[in-house]
């Protein structure tokens, strides 16, 4: 950390800015700017909150030189995390596409969908058995027999299974049946979910809340690195702005090359969310893989004006399919496969 | 609901909207607007969505006319809602004021806070043993043994005690030391932990989420209403917008007038988090007493500058008092009591 | 318009609504929806505020049936409008590449790009010569001298010109010397400025403001287009969020298949200003032209490192010419041309 | 500026740094910090674009020890900036209160307004001629029949008047009339105008764009400044966020502490726009003088269900005769007079 002092700073204010880190295991380093103090900080003392520290008096302003996430940081892992879901690669040079419903239905529904995508190209079966849903007066999700459905399509298809845990009570069961464990976006802070996924040592899909900063993201990525699991992969969903009329959410297509930048761990992008429109859907998928995404999660759904829930944003099965060879196309043009 | 088609949209468009709405046990009554055929439903029917009907072939604006909250809204109790936090009547005439430390970090620390907010005049302590923290790294709170000195501390003082649950697994424990669980910024969309503090019939705190819409907020304490338990402090503790370079948050002033206009519950404010800068809570907390507030919470502690959580935005011990002196005639200014 | 009634409306508060309506010279048309009272406006009567007519007593809500844009709209103009800047069609198929950099600073520097971003494959050269700077003490451009360079490098090089103009007491001058006129981001909402461009009759290149919906920027072609003017290139450069500690802006990608869907007019991408730093523009321009824009505004200079303003954000000369290889691959891929 | 250089930055990558700084005139000095090299400007060099500076080859992070704005800023004029409009001084003790329409809309009413407001203790008379209108087929004004009817209301009243200029062609006309030039939130970079009634020497109310930050804000301010022209006041009336259903805009309550702490000048709140409801807008009002504001603009008209523009958030005449009484109580609660 480096602390500037105001050109009208005490020694006596400067002196406790020093007693202050020294006292907690720094070294200081004294120089100057434009007539200010700046005190550098050296060693390996103790964490010091940045703002903290701005506000003592005859603080002007204070800087970190560090990144608060680490095990999260391209630094600490110069080489791209890539692994394996099942027999799926995760990071590498093969763009996944993990597709299905928004919820698991009924038995119908999910093993048609499982097979339709499959067919199509999918990688991965999305679904949700615990819904996370914005009025408590909203269908909730199948719960456990969503689980069980969910495995059978696996059976049926060999797609493995990413799924919504919600509450760090479910864990266990939901690692039982799934593949991958997603955090949804309203819980991307919710932080003692964040350690028993960690703890769990499963694969986990990280949603980015909808107000959450990249650096946000990436600091609860390391809830869930720092318990040694290093299977996560971060997903953009849009975040919230002031214009909504015409699409749920802002797609940040800028988080591609800044995550692919600032960490090692693969980035995938979930459009259906994204925009919120299935007509637009297929664009936005398209641009996330022109900007380095290196997957994509998407709504699919055999009847979406009959699903329960996310149907707007669902593509039909034929439209899957249309849009599982347009990102074929893509994925070459980018040097990527599919 | 009411649904307007486009001006081109075929009768069979038409048709297949009312099938959907008479499947869902609605009655539907048409008639028409500058060439628009208009949909409007009557009844008792399912809820539908208003986004899922707006994708329908030929459906140009659909408009709910009923409120999403329910239990929490002004229409269901037109009266303001008051209850007691042991002998603290909440959402009355008198404004509430909630103080303490951000974190419990010894036993002398909360037990001076506590007297010394006591005598200044605050009407609850606040203090947090469970944290939730952007990094994994950084001090989680003391857990239970914070529960035992806060409750030590209201043994010492009479103040209730407030303090935050951040896991459904964690709720009956804390249940047990505090007479208010709150529910932080973070979790105000943790679906679970909402369901188990409704259950467990305690008094609430709920603070809304950074990027909550009072809509959003109003929903989230309709998870705790809907298991009977009607007894939901509402808090404002500041959003996130584009301007975090003086302030942290973004304090919405505004929530006050309308909160109370929507719903019955009490509204709190929390300035401290809301500015997040402990030279200017005071303007914050009076301003929010001026727009209508029922209460305060505020951060205060004996040495702010050691604080290990929340130091700069905290208010040493006389300047908290100093603060209650101010609150008193401002609340006297607007016809309320302190 | 349609108005919905409280379920307590009284029958003056309704006969009120009805006579505002009618002395607008509107019919109206009342029918029912779960116990309101609709109303429905019929005929070619003046236009009402949606905002005020919500505001008389025993209003529940308001919605409007027709958008506020229309000549800008689809549905005024179904097909795509193409037109062409001398002998360059935009709006076609062919994706325009406008290239050059923020302040044109000398003959040497405007020259040099012009040349390179030609042989590159740029099809129109930009360049400031008034520039808007958010500091008085910055350079605020080279003024007509920086136009007579502009109009010597399109001799050089036959590029047509875009630059911006920032004031309507200025359109006049840089009418003679540009062949688009921009207007930038800070001025989407200067009227005075929007009509001074419409009168011109020359086509116009509208930057979105940091903070505008999508209707605020067809609202302010608008202003363009009912002059008779209706060359009018839109154009996304980010918008402004509460995340831009790693990138300038958020750059909006859902804005090009939603304007696309909305408008008949061709849309540019300003992946420069969208992400704000040079290594990471290419991904943003590429995601853009996967995503459905028209055309790309890229900023581009000999001396990145020397620029006066913009330079973090600057291609180098090689830079641009690798990115125009990209550009036709990704053109190809999505079935465009450049 | 202090440079921070990566741990992994070369000599060279340092000497360049080094070269672009004293190359602009300024003196070095190196020390360190965690293994990474620091380098302090000293001295009186060319402004650097930090930015620019941060993109350089081996640059970690730069800092800025000077604030951008000068002549605003609190250190360039510890006192509060007073100056007299007329006979009313504004940035004293007193709370100094504009009222009036949004339009002026004809002699009737800008008279009425004008003696009513008058009776009620307001200090000066707003009225909008020019409109800046989000639509351009909505009222733009009365133009400069508007600006001789405001003149004809101060004749009759004395107060002051308040008026808006949209384009640097009407400062010289619009000064004839005015006692204070006001900027619209859409026109706060309007660098053009800000020059043109920065040169005109009158006192300017300058709105905070719907996005500015207060950075931003006191920069735009800094164009008037600099030309001698001190009688600046600023003016908060609301921001952008996510959330604008229940009120027009996010007023920031927290800009009254900070502006009065950054700067010298004035500040102003505007709860009609800030709120954007009738019936809300006295407890903003109110919030806004607890929270440290010079003054209130409030709009309000003889008949609000009439206005041509902003009716919802026009108080009727007899609600402002009431607001002026609780201003008062609350001027003196805080301490102010009015």
């Amino acid at each position: 950390m480096i602390i500037v002092m105001d050109s009208e700073a005490t020694p006596s204010e400067i002196d406790n800015v020093i007693a202050e880190a020294e006292s907690n295991g720094w070294q200081t380093h004294l120089s100057g700017s434009s007539g200010n103090v700046v005190i550098g900080l050296q060693g390996h003392g103790q964490p010091l909150d940045l703002f903290k520290m701005g506000q003592m008096p005859g603080v002007r302003e204070t800087m970190s030189i560090t990144q608060k996430f680490k095990l999260a940081s391209r630094a600490f892992s110069p080489e791209d995390t890539v692994f394996n879901v099942r027999d799926v690669p995760v990071g590498g040079k093969k763009i996944i596409v993990i597709a299905g419903p928004c919820s698991v239905e009924s038995r119908e529904q999910i093993l048609e969908t499982a097979h339709a995508v499959k067919e199509a190209g999918a990688t991965m079966l999305r679904g949700g058995a615990y819904k996370p849903r914005t009025s408590p007066y909203s269908f909730q999700g199948l719960g456990e027999a969503g689980l069980k459905l969910l495995a059978e399509a696996r059976e049926a298809t060999g797609l493995p299974i990413v799924t919504e845990v919600m509450s760090p009570t479910k864990v266990a069961l939901v690692a039982v049946y799934a593949d991958v464990l997603q955090i949804g976006a309203r819980n991307m802070q919710n932080y003692d979910l964040l350690n028993a996924v960690g703890l769990a040592q499963k694969p986990v899909l990280l949603k980015r809340g909808m107000s959450a900063t990249l650096e946000d993201l990436l600091m609860a990525a390391e809830y869930v690195l720092r318990h040694g699991n290093t299977q996560v992969m971060l997903c953009e969903r849009g975040v919230r702005t002031f214009d909504n009329k015409y699409a749920r959410n802002t797609f940040d297509i800028n988080a591609f090359p800044l995550l692919k930048e600032l960490s090692h761990l693969p980035v995938i992008a979930d459009p259906s969310h994204g925009i919120g429109v299935r007509r637009h859907v297929q664009p936005i998928a398209l641009s996330s893989v022109a900007a380095g995404a290196d997957g994509l999660i998407i709504e699919a759904h055999p009847d979406p004006e009959k699903a329960v829930s996310d149907g707007p944003q669902s593509l039909t099965l034929p439209q899957f399919a249309t849009l599982m060879g347009k990102v074929r196309t893509m994925a070459t043009a980018v040097g990527r496969e599919s």
